[in-house]
């Protein structure tokens, strides 16, 4: 009932329409900030969830209001009920796009971090989000790299085929053609693949360009 | 990857392990406030749309982190997959349960505005929550009220048989039974409604005391 209530609507005496309502540029304002997405994407072991991380940190030192989507707090609880078909997979990431738009309509600068290794997949994010408020941030990084580095044994256990359709091994990664950030994990540092994103988000004003 | 790596984990030298990761408690001393969860229930007609958006004008000018989940922006975009079928119902309030957990784990004050008529679906929902965090605010209205204030045209449709299983019509409303917070809607004022959810912030420490 965000609407001024339309002609000829009874009202009740006591519940008045109300059509002040707070919307994404005034929680801006009181943010000092634009909210936007940054949708990360890569092999597992690219850096996604570590980088990601990272620069949630650096925007919080920053005074900015943030929330890291990942596995940790999207497969336990609202996708708790998919699993890795393709369908559960397409459903997954649609689910993940709807809240990251809540966040960012939230004036929030939400940060996703999934594989999310479909063009279309990750096209219809983008096409679900205002133009601009979509940043996609590619970890590149060999396959041989994450492999090597295996963070959580999950290549060893896909390679000995315990763990089907997985990314990289028995399922496709389609790289992103045109992504506004391109990390090349495996030869930047941590700490240059943040100063890369924020200095992004500066130049496209989301966090503005004198912050400290 | 926000929790330290396994003992014997292999790390690339380029990816360091962050164990710095910006926590719930982190977000609410920016934000000046505890994150809660406003969980508005009752009859359509009751006042949860219109009471849930004045309460966050209000909040909005003391200045805290506020989010609204309604029809409006859930049932168009994540629970728009969903029907009104008795599991799609159940399916639509759990999913509205773990985003409003994600808003509160960034610290905001999320308010949900939806019927969410079974008590069992809203017991789930408090479960999922830290104790404490979840508040509900029952709008108490007689249907009589309800149906004569008739807003949307929903009432008369549904007394025509035009839409089946209307909560209060041709399905149940299960009153809360120890909801937080109960505002009489039809008795009164919105300004008082809005006070006394305002107040129970205050005296829970959601929100602190001394704001203006």
């Amino acid at each position: 009932m965000n609407q001024p209530a339309p002609p000829g609507t009874k009202k009740s005496s006591n519940v008045v329409w109300c059509a002040t309502h707070v919307s994404r540029a005034d929680r801006e304002r009181l943010n000092g900030h634009r909210g936007a997405v940054l949708w990360f994407t890569g092999l597992s072991g690219s850096g996604k969830s570590t980088i990601s991380s990272a620069v949630e940190s650096r925007l919080h030192q920053l005074g900015c209001r943030t929330y890291v989507c990942d596995g940790d707090n999207i497969r336990h609880g609202l996708n708790g009920d998919l699993g890795f078909s393709p369908a559960d997979r397409v459903e997954n990431i649609r689910r993940i796009a709807e809240v990251a738009k809540l966040f960012l309509d939230a004036g929030m600068i939400v940060l996703t971090a999934f594989i999310s290794p479909y063009r279309a997949d990750r096209a219809k994010a983008r096409e679900r989000m205002p133009r601009g408020d979509f940043i996609e941030v590619y970890c590149r990084c060999p396959l041989e790299v994450c492999e090597r580095r295996d963070v959580k044994g999950m290549y060893r256990r896909a390679r000995a085929g315990e763990i089907k359709e997985f990314t990289g091994i028995s399922a496709p990664y389609e790289e992103p053609e045109a992504a506004e950030i391109v990390l090349n994990t495996d030869e930047r540092s941590q700490e240059e693949c943040v100063d890369a994103v924020i200095r992004y988000l500066r130049q496209t004003g989301v966090v503005a360009a004198e912050l400290p």
